[in-house]
């Protein structure tokens, strides 16, 4: 391929070349390739695009000749002239990346039009109202897209003219009605900017296709990218093409149609077209379109070409397309395809179908469905209907999707009370802490006014699978006062309010919800898929009842069940707060001993829940002062029960305050210094280990103890000398024969670089990527939102560390662990417990290095299944 | 060498078999080599120590078998038998481990007497009193170090027997007196332990072996050992030696002496002596030892024979020698040598007059002095005279050393205001914080009541060579008071205390202070060292004093000098809070306006202080939150004087609170942020430079711009486009030609695994191996010691990772990066900036690794030349 070729005809391309000439160009020169009625046309490639960033925002003037060349050569292929008043040649230009991102750039259509020119235009169409209208529309447009004069300015224009002479509809502006509408928005334009609308179709080109190239810098593209991962340094092409027309006449008309139905997947032309309309009149909105199937009556011919074209993109791109198409004069042109968006349901029905069809095999099924998407279809929502009536009255991040609706309570205790009467309950609260955990356990919904998609309601809630609605600044909360007030609307405790998690929309209202529906072909899919993946997939479940979910949804084993969601408890809180302040290892040890058969019980709970699948236990976590009240009243109660004075333990809580909790005094380190918490740990997940596995001979309990944030062989060598003292005697005490491991979280970069240590002492690793993240980047997630948006305007970061993956980084340090760990292991078990175990692209990353599972929220077990097998499908181990 | 051999005979060693042997097991063998006169004995070796923990403390029966056969070896050397009764062999059992670690371990001396060999042993010496004297100091010394019965407890059994018999000094005790005497420990022995005391020689010895490994593990042993970085893995040999007597009668006697004076390291034996005593006699201090030098006259033959034999072991081991020796009836025998502990004054006038007398090379003299020894030249200290005579009201830790006398004041202002009325200030505070930087400053010296050996107030004091005692917890502080309490003792503002920052010291009166000399000999062997090093040796300066120090220290450069602390002089801290509480960026250069005219001349101070050698500038770096008062009062104060609202202070105050600062908004993300911050410094290291290289034309001035916490390759090219534009700007319209150079420190795990991604926009790389620690251990400075001394009693980590770099972990990284930084850019200039800058253990490694320079605080910079040189010695390139 030619480096300086910065222009390619449409005649010149194929599907193939999508990263040099984007989606919409790769495929327009792909249907000239397969026959089909196309407008001429070329394109300036993506590389032409990074070269203007590249140049500091300049078309390079050998760019230019390019363009311009390739204008001559469609003005051979057309035998029209551009420019010309005699036989205008005219044109669009649009945007065209390599990745579809409808709307978030620009497009000017009847580009070529000057004040010579559609005179020339007017004679040649016979039809100078369209001519003029032709014209007017380019104006407003180009004005616009390219000089910044926003469009709805020129609406004012028109408004004032139709008032002038008393009409009413557009409809009724005469020919030398827009004549002079051209007129006056030229006068405008030159009032707001200065100088003459350019006159010169060549400068107006130059300046559309540098209009286009800026666009894909524009914020709402750049959020688009961050959304959807797309890379800044793909840049978009730019698509030049000879206009038609669908607003000549009624044998004129133009549509947008998908080859099965987006929404369903039922496999049916489905569409709209208006007669007699340029595309952006569909847009706008002002005229109902019509059903694709009513084309049929109106233009038999076209509608079965246009049906025979779909058919035919559809089998050659073995996928559902998106077509736009115009016809002029009864002509047939298409002026784009591609693989359609749709919804999960759609998605999944179009695949299987297409498999039944023998279009694809169900290795491209199981490649063709987002595993994204998936999530839409494993929560509640509302019912469609009254959603489409209600209003919000506001709107927050949408931090955990699904729909709630329920009475709302201003903390954790009326959560759980009001939950426990059987009542829907929502939670709204300035921002969680790790003492609100039942309260959020119990609510339908979750309601936060600070706080980021990271933020502990927003982390909480998605491992709930809870919707959570985080973040909503609109707020002003007087939680002891037990209301809330949003856009003068005040709503106090028992109100009822319906959350959308999947929008972060508000409503003030009772919306009711329907359980989301998995049909059979989801099921279809899944088998599909788990028989193609190698990675294991594993849940994070604390609770039999999250665990009992993901078993439903697929789940393998568990790879995190954090014991520290059970000290938090109403009824555990209390010994654990106990066990902190005790100031002599003979204190701790009374209260750990009450603390032993909670902990037992909640183990063989959730063994029972699994089945038999492996279940791996994270020891005692967080920095015990998470545990501590914080507000006064607990105090003075918390000094009351304990019989100890309210000052002592404020003495506690203030000794266990840290500078940098997230690098202080927690993970292994409780156990080092304090090793009969370990003990007490032991002695639960063993002797519940060894009750179900009398109850249940036919499962072969292997219950795995990690240890977090090991950063020194040695200190895992200490730890896992106690866990085997104390697991051994047990098991040599209940006669019953139980294997047990003991393994490591991997989450501090020291861990990475001396894996090969590390291993020496671990039956498995699981890398914990958050706080891996955390501590290989040096910024806190509760932290980092106050300069992390700084680091997205500015380019520097694209995506979100600690919702993706950063593989060059976090992920090298993962490699490394990965091969010292199994060099020094061969067979060492490698999984990942962190966020990143159910997000798409890092499930690949993980596929690619060799990991034996990842874990993830029960609720992303579907997409980790799917993930997992197109990652297989893409990267064969 | 035979793996299964745990036991050697002296006659079988040599010194190279130190690691084995241990030193003085290897350097007893080598004077046997020799044909020197030592009694002969065996060595169990430290490999058999380290079996003896591996096999849960306790000695394997093959082991104890080849001690036994040792002794039968021994008997047939001696012609005596061990346990005989007629011709009874006595032995010594001490430890001796690779490295000395004086008086940390154990010795049981006369073993192999019991109630049948203490009969034959006095007739055959046919002095009863000695015999029963040796059986009574054995049964002493054996329950106290094996048995765990202290030994001053049989101290009261003798004065009780005095008491009785009406006597006073030990030598008017009878043999009959002594005889009872044995058969009341016994009795003693047998009330305290419930079984009778060994009789049996072979169970005394097996005993004793075991004791002296476990002395290994001792408390204080431990302490040692992570003083000195001794680990724990080496283990301890022990000795088994025939006794010789130096307390058999005025023909015999004992002593230590040097080859020369370990205090001033002239040329001449230096040492002690008594007659008719044993080793622990001059120990114990009851009688006053004599001078070495009179032995001459008392013993002639054997006084020559000694001083021949300490020449020849110096001229030998070619150093100054430290020994033992014993006379028994006449007759010379070695007991130990070994390279003797000197001060630094001594070590530098050995190593060079032993280059003088061509006995050592001067590399070999560069080997000779421990680097760490050097900093006690380099502070003032106490007059000796005074500080004999002085005793401490408290202590706290040695946090920065050298002596110091003042005034105490309670709070920075206070130190300044008294400091320039030109008293002696001493800086008390419960713990210091940066804004108290000025008053540290004008401090001699500084004495906290919280903080380690790595808090604020011990890093800033070593920084600035500061005498500091830090963390003093007997202290009761009343800082509004203006008061404290030690020791039932309060000292009020005004008062005067003195502070000894080597030993910790805390005196309650006035004691007068000496600047230390530096000799002739001191800047000899610098002179060599500088000749054999490859590294360059920078410093870490903020100021014209400390950089003037550095330079006569023979500093080559500033590493790393702080912007920040410059903006928290009290006339700079204003417009610094005045920058910080701006809410637009209009209002930030504003206030940025007025900062630029003080940084421009506090750089122009610093470069002319360093007279044309290049000087690092790091950008600004800690959290802005830092910056502001915490104080309502100052916080009030700061309201009148900006003219805004208290209340709108508090606001922005918690608005940059974070979870854990130290992975918050600081950094290059402050100035991803605000560029302006950027700007401005950039402005002020420029034009500064241009300044000064207009008026020294005769220096090449060449800035070196840090961009601190640079995790991502994209956001050094984001600032250091700012800088490299406002930099070319300002030089091209001065006319002068100036380079200037755009580093990044190295300190944030992500940069080190994408180190060649970051190098390729980077001029140098500097490694702050502070913060690099922190993120690669997951551990904050500021928290961790809380549960680090749970780490080293479990001895999961011997020594502080803050002051000796962790080779293994943080090591790996700081390689990895200088690897992928130099495959990227050749010519990388690479150094370290961080503490461990001037820690010699650590320095060797930067060696060893490829660094261009390590740069440390001033008084470091002699400390880290030496260490340079000897790495290179050690490890050329």
């Amino acid at each position: 391929m030619d480096a300086n070729k910065y222009v390619y005809l449409f005649s010149e391309g194929d599907a193939s070349m999508k990263n040099l000439l984007g989606g919409k160009g790769a495929n327009l020169a792909e249907m000239i390739g397969m026959g089909m009625p196309v407008p001429q046309g070329f394109t300036v490639t993506t590389t032409a695009c990074n070269r203007y960033y590249d140049d500091g925002k300049k078309i390079d003037p050998k760019i230019e000749q390019q363009i311009f060349a390739g204008m001559q050569e469609l003005e051979k292929i057309s035998g029209k002239k551009f420019g010309d008043a005699k036989n205008p040649l005219l044109v669009s230009v649009r945007s065209g990346s390599r990745a579809s991102m409808p709307g978030m750039m620009d497009t000017i259509l009847n580009l070529g039009l000057n004040d010579a020119v559609v005179e020339g235009f007017a004679e040649l169409t016979g039809n100078p109202r369209f001519a003029y209208d032709s014209y007017r529309r380019f104006i407003q447009m180009f004005s616009d897209v390219v000089m910044d004069v926003p469009k709805h300015n020129f609406e004012r224009v028109i408004d004032q003219m139709k008032e002038e002479k008393g009409i009413k509809l557009d409809s009724d502006l005469t020919a030398e009605d827009i004549k002079e509408m051209v007129v006056r928005f030229k006068a405008y334009f030159k009032e707001q900017k200065g100088f003459d609308f350019p006159n010169e179709p060549k400068d107006q080109l130059i300046e559309s296709v540098t209009a286009v190239f800026r666009s894909w810098d524009n914020h709402r593209a750049n959020v688009y990218r961050r959304m959807h991962n797309i890379p800044y340094s793909w840049g978009t092409a730019v698509n030049v093409q000879e206009m038609v027309f669908g607003n000549m006449g009624d044998d004129c008309g133009t549509g947008v149609a998908f080859s099965r139905n987006p929404s369903t997947g039922e496999n049916k032309l489905y569409g709209e077209y208006l007669i007699n309309a340029q595309g952006e009149d569909v847009v706008a909105g002002i005229r109902t379109p019509e059903q694709i199937a009513t084309l049929e009556k109106v233009m038999p011919a076209v509608y079965k070409q246009f049906a025979d074209t779909a058919k035919k993109l559809e089998n050659h791109y073995k996928d559902m397309q998106d077509m736009e198409f115009t016809i002029e004069k009864g002509k047939l042109y298409m002026l784009q395809t591609r693989n359609g968006k749709r919804t999960a349901a759609a998605a999944l029905r179009v695949a299987c179908e297409m498999v039944q069809e023998k279009l694809i095999t169900k290795q491209e099924a199981v490649m063709m469905v987002d595993p994204g998407t998936l999530d839409a279809l494993l929560h509640p929502q509302f019912e469609a209907k009254a959603l489409k009536a209600a209003n919000p009255i506001g709107a927050g991040l949408p931090a955990s999707p699904g729909a709630a609706c329920g009475k709302v309570v201003f903390n954790a205790e009326d959560a759980v009370a009001l939950h426990e009467k059987g009542e829907p309950v929502i939670l709204t609260r300035l921002e969680t802490s790790p003492e609100d955990i039942e309260g959020m356990d119990a609510a339908a919904g979750i309601l936060t006014v600070r706080g980021g998609m990271t933020s502990h309601a927003a982390v909480v809630a998605r491992g709930m699978g809870r919707c959570c609605v985080a973040g909503c600044g609109e707020i002003t909360i007087d939680e002891k006062g037990k209301k809330f007030t949003i856009a003068g609307k005040t709503i106090k405790e028992g109100d009822f309010i319906s959350l959308d998690g999947s929008t972060g929309n508000i409503y003030g209202e009772k919306l009711p919800t329907v359980e989301a529906q998995i049909g059979g072909d989801f099921g279809t899919l899944m088998g599909w898929a788990d028989s193609f993946r190698q990675l294991k997939i594993r849940t994070n479940a604390d609770t039999p009842r999250d665990s009992k979910k993901a078993i439903e949804f697929g789940a393998q084993g568990i790879g995190l069940c954090r014991t520290e969601h059970m000290f938090f408890e109403s009824d555990r809180i209390r010994d654990m707060r106990e066990m902190i302040l005790s100031t002599t290892e003979e204190q701790r040890r009374a209260a750990l001993d009450k603390l032993l058969p909670v902990q037992r019980s909640d183990f063989e709970g959730i063994y029972e829940a699994m089945q038999g699948y492996p279940v791996t236990i994270r020891y005692l976590d967080p920095p015990l002062h998470e545990f501590l009240p914080t507000e006064e009243a607990d105090i003075q109660q918390l000094s009351k029960q304990m019989n100890i004075p309210a000052q002592r333990i404020k003495e506690v809580i203030s000794s266990l305050h840290e500078f940098n909790p997230m690098m202080g005094f927690r993970g292994c380190r409780l156990t080092v210094a304090y090793p009969e918490i370990a003990e007490m740990q032991t002695r639960a997940v063993i002797e519940a280990a060894i009750n179900v596995q009398k109850k249940h001979p036919e499962w072969k309990m292997v219950p795995e103890i990690m240890i977090p944030l090991i950063g020194e062989a040695e200190e895992l060598a200490f730890v896992k000398d106690i866990v085997v003292r104390v697991a051994d005697e047990i098991i040599a005490a209940s006669g019953v024969k139980l294997e047990y491991l003991v393994g490591t979280m991997i989450e501090i970069p020291r861990a990475c670089v001396t894996a090969d240590a590390v291993a020496a002492h671990a039956d498995f690793f699981s890398f914990g990527t958050n706080d891996l993240t955390q501590m290989t980047f040096g910024f806190s997630r509760d932290d980092a939102g106050n300069f992390l948006t700084h680091y997205y305007d500015k380019k520097i970061y694209e995506s979100d560390p600690f919702a993706r993956l950063d593989q060059v980084g976090v992920g090298k340090l993962v490699e490394t662990a990965v091969k010292l760990g199994r060099g020094a292991k061969g067979d060492l078990k490698v999984g990942v417990c962190g966020e990143h175990g159910g997000d798409p692209s890092s499930i690949e990353f993980f596929h690619k290095v060799g990991l034996d599972y990842v874990s993830c929220s029960p609720f992303r077990v579907p997409i980790a299944r799917l993930a997992a097998a197109q990652s297989a499908l893409r990267f064969p181990r």
